[in-house]
């Protein structure tokens, strides 16, 4: 049986908005080196395919200067850029993958093929690229643009994007660079394809400057949930990042992707799809528990008020903490299904402001697996062996202990399963997925 | 009295043509991690103030089969993206600057103050910037045009593009994140400066999804000699490279350089100007003319002839190489003085083919000091207590054992005479430099 690939986020920071200021969190995170290698040998030691950093191209909520002042960490600005993070953390790991976000949307397809063939050189092809169209519209301000790029073209681009990267990286036969001294002979000319791409969005003539990456071509993530993201990462990604609340979301979405390799003539097995979850592990559920009521205490009321505000689409910081969530009339709440979602609840179960906002702020990191070693591995079996994911995105609660306590509770129970490795498979992040080495296409 | 800059080529290649069949040059040069490692250790050993990464985006000469076969190091296609490799290089090194380039025509501002800040972060304030517009005219094929951009507009666009640049590196106060646990204050939002930027070529919001780097701004290189290009380096560069041949002409540069600061407002201390030079250096004289005619002798004709077809505008290869060169009209040779200047030399000192092209070869490299270790350190500080330079940015013939020998020989004849350090003097780059660290033009 294929074992469960998984994966832990980069980010040296943890999924709950309170994190940070828990005493186990790191001390100065932002953009702290020391941290971000620390991390990488943690989850290294637990024998993790791979290290995942998402990415975006600006500071969010500037108009916000509640949440701004205690950011959650996909919010935060004190970041590295992606690719030179994890070429730095290459050089002091071994065999963990590399996976970075890169934007089809604002940079360039030569640009994107040569740092993440470059990262696989280094690496020695642990390199994976996460190709996002970029969600955040004010990301588009730092760029040129007066407005995010319609949802459509960005879509319609990300695919031409995707294929002229892969093209590029064909660039070169595996043995195009002999190198033989006593002969002369560096390269043999006849081993390279110039890709000549001109299509809709791109003209890109080629070859890249480098030779064919270790693993052919580095492993491709991608993470979109519209009809359009769906069919994206059905024709070209190796990897998707999937976010589902329950059982038979995450089962129903598992089907859908897999299902639609085929019209792109591919087969289900050649993607690994990763649920996306926060785990609060303990000895017992009750130190999860706690933990969890922990960090919720570390939310200051202005950081709550605020996100509760953005989820109703409302200004919530003139009613009484304390008192019951107001009776607003559904209708003038929100944009989407969840404020109204929220308002039930918090009549339902009679909650105060406070009450709520401490009720949704956890959901920010996406899913929650919360309990005991085997509450915890009982649901990631569940999760694995019916088809809802080939493996897990892990973010932990607090960085790094949360990783840490992960993989001495939860990670020794997994291999007893025999759900999880004991040592790594491969040299590459492929060989690890079990992924297949793509042949060179210009060939 | 300031010490005199030494910069070492990245590049884990040597200078010369036929450097990399040498019998002591790195077995398989091409994108290997290994080989980058190991040269950047030697230079820091040496307690070299950086190193410095050339670069482009394309691989030159596919029209020349020859040449392409077996590259100079410049135009070879097996190599890294300079500042994913210069991350790499930050973990296995401690005080040595890394210096990549980065083109402002083909690349935008948010992308190059990003990365560059992400690597002066992670390198604990040591990465450099050579701002160039793109030399080689093929490289727009690459993204989406149809020709090179013209030289008028890429200066423009470049001056624009590193005062954006800037700007997005002020983006923060240094003290801006206190990430104080107990007050629960990650960050102050008082202390973020929007930089709004609408110009010409580019509109960019800001701020910056990242702290102020470590050195304000990482140092920033530039190399063009053309009147636009020696204004740009006055107005914006920390350090130029700079290219003579010969002691009166670099005298006469420098002076020229430094000479337009003031318009700009600057200090002509705020600028370091590094000759870029090959070296050959011998426990003798002869053991280093030894060396240059071994390298000589591993150019093949097929190469060399190319090499000089390229030089004179004129296809060569029908010519007997060893037979005199063709008497060719002046008129019909090249398209710039360097033609005629050839055929002069091949006419009075009646060269054969092979003669004319293993002289012009080891000039690719650009300027070349070759001789003992006193008559190089001799050399070296002519130029420097001349003004023609303050530094020098030097290129090895071979790799890596070329500049090991001019870290044995050379340097500490340079120690003696106290033209060199003893001991790195900062922690930063700039530090190293005598360089200061730039106010925040924003706050």
């Amino acid at each position: 049986m294929r074992k469960m690939v998984l994966a832990a986020n980069a980010n040296a920071a943890g999924s709950h908005v309170g994190e940070w200021r828990h005493p186990d969190a790191w001390d100065r995170p932002a953009a702290n080196i020391a941290n971000a290698v620390r991390l990488a040998q943690i989850a290294e030691a637990g024998k993790f395919d791979l290290l995942f950093l998402a990415d975006g191209n600006g500071v969010r909520q500037l108009d916000k200067p509640d949440l701004f002042r205690a950011t959650s960490p996909s919010d935060r600005p004190g970041v590295f850029e992606p690719v030179t993070l994890l070429s730095a953390l290459a050089m002091v790991t071994r065999r963990i993958g590399l996976v970075a976000t890169a934007t089809t949307t604002y940079d360039e397809p030569f640009h994107v093929a040569r740092r993440f063939a470059s990262l696989d050189h280094i690496s020695g092809g642990r390199a994976g690229w996460n190709l996002v169209t970029t969600s955040n519209p004010d990301d588009a301000l730092n760029f040129n643009h007066s407005e995010h790029v319609a949802r459509d073209k960005r879509y319609d681009r990300a695919a031409e994007f995707a294929k002229v990267v892969k093209g590029l990286w064909d660039s070169w036969d595996d043995d195009a660079f002999p190198q033989d001294k006593a002969s002369g002979t560096f390269l043999h000319p006849e081993k390279v394809h110039v890709l000549n791409h001109q299509g809709t969005h791109f003209q890109v003539r080629g070859p890249l400057n480098a030779p064919r990456p270790p693993q052919g071509h580095p492993v491709i993530f991608s993470a979109g949930q519209s009809e359009t993201g769906k069919d994206l990462s059905a024709q070209h990604a190796d990897c998707v990042f999937a976010i589902e609340g329950n059982l038979a979301n995450a089962q129903r979405l598992y089907a859908d992707i897999k299902g639609r390799m085929a019209k792109f003539g591919r087969a289900e097995d050649d993607m690994r799809i990763l649920a996306g979850v926060t785990i609060f592990a303990g000895e017992t559920e009750e130190e999860a528990e706690a933990l969890f009521q922990q960090l919720e205490d570390l939310v200051s009321p202005a950081v709550g008020v605020d996100y509760l505000s953005k989820m109703l689409g409302r200004k919530m910081r003139d009613y009484p903490l304390d008192e019951p969530m107001p009776d607003f009339d559904d209708e003038h709440v929100g944009h989407t299904g969840i404020g109204k979602g929220i308002l039930r609840v918090a009549r339902e179960e009679k909650l105060t402001v406070r009450e709520t906002y401490k009720r949704i702020l956890p959901q920010m990191g996406g899913n929650m697996f919360k309990g005991s070693a085997k509450q915890v591995a009982d649901t990631m079996e569940e999760w694995f062996t019916t088809k809802a994911c080939d493996g897990f995105m892990i973010a932990a609660p607090v960085v790094p202990t949360g990783l840490e306590r992960f993989i001495r509770l939860v990670v020794p129970e997994l291999r007893r399963r025999g759900l999880f490795r004991e040592e790594y498979e491969g040299r590459t992040l492929r060989e690890n997925l079990g992924l297949t080495r793509p042949n060179n296409q210009l060939s």
